[in-house]
């Protein structure tokens, strides 16, 4: 990597935990700098606007969150428990950029504001939607998952229920509603979503 | 209303819709200034600083969302229906104050920020919370609800599924999230949550 593409990647980590926990309105050039230990010109050598580092930092801190929440998804064979072992991780993987979910705070931020960043928010929500929906998608072609179940609104479901329960949690200091939504999640997974030759105990 | 009380409560509902809809960092005296008509002098009269007004405006806001989402639903009988009421009514009944759930923006916002705005929207969440759960207590002492239900864990996966499907709604501006999310909860009331000697049906 060379020397320019380190800086950058320096001034694009220290703005995702910049952004990320006190937003885009609430971080300034000024704390970058200091974060950085880098100039203006420094940073404006890298990105021509505060929306530009803005931008790529959410990209970054929303790859970090994705891997976190994928993490060994893929190598569970049956999957309505890849749904729940994403939801696990979403519950018990904290990411290295402070702040909570990247999605959730630009998405509040940026419903009445800034177009570039809210089009950042949507793709991101479009993007684990669709995962999620794949998995959903093809469990029911394999069997495992109900058939009728749509895929789009049982991501729907996870991802409200998860990014709801996130809010409370930071508010609240305490794990206690992540955990609540997961039981019901799971419960919910099991009983109305989970096909019934691919109980174990019925096959 | 004196003419000081007047100009105060104009301040305070045109600072709602501002920090509503941009969040405390994302807005300015400035701004408030030119939606008030007001000098600076003529807002700091009222209030010693920003974060004064916003958490008043904070109030404001909340109670007029309370107010919408409890609209008619002490006039229902059922518990449950006093349930699904107050989800029907946070789906459908917008507003005046621009820019969504004054709980979940500036949760979203003050949970690395203020601690004055954080402590407003603790108290908020408590005490919608404890609305919830009291409807669920007096269902469970009625049989209307089945005993072993925790108010506190369905209040919880009401209020986190309705924010996060609210988050979902506004950035894609459409409110198919939020149907989607009510649709769950209806049926998770009736399936789980009501008891069955309530069912008119079984009775």
């Amino acid at each position: 990597m060379s020397k320019g593409d380190q800086t950058r990647q320096l001034i694009v980590s220290e703005a995702a935990a910049l952004f990320n926990k006190h937003g885009f309105a609430g971080s300034t050039m000024a704390e970058l700098m200091e974060a950085t230990g880098l100039e203006k010109g420094g940073i404006y050598r890298h990105f021509s606007s505060k929306e530009e580092v803005a931008a790529e930092a959410f990209d970054y801190a929303w790859q970090i969150a994705t891997d976190l929440r994928m993490h060994d998804v893929d190598s569970v064979p049956n999957s309505v428990d890849r749904l729940k072992r994403f939801i696990s991780n979403f519950v018990e993987r904290r990411s290295p950029v402070p702040g909570g979910c990247p999605l959730l705070n630009t998405a509040v931020e940026a419903d009445d504001g800034s177009p570039v960043m809210r089009e950042r928010a949507r793709t991101a929500l479009r993007q684990w939607r669709s995962r999620l929906g794949a998995i959903t998608a093809s469990g029911m072609k394999e069997g495992e998952i109900r058939k009728g179940t749509s895929p789009k609104k049982l991501s729907t479901l996870i991802v409200s229920s998860l990014e709801g329960a996130l809010m409370i949690s930071r508010l609240e200091r305490s794990d206690e509603a992540l955990r609540a939504v997961q039981t019901h999640l799971n419960q919910y997974l099991e009983t109305e979503v989970r096909s019934a030759k691919s109980l174990p105990t019925r096959r």
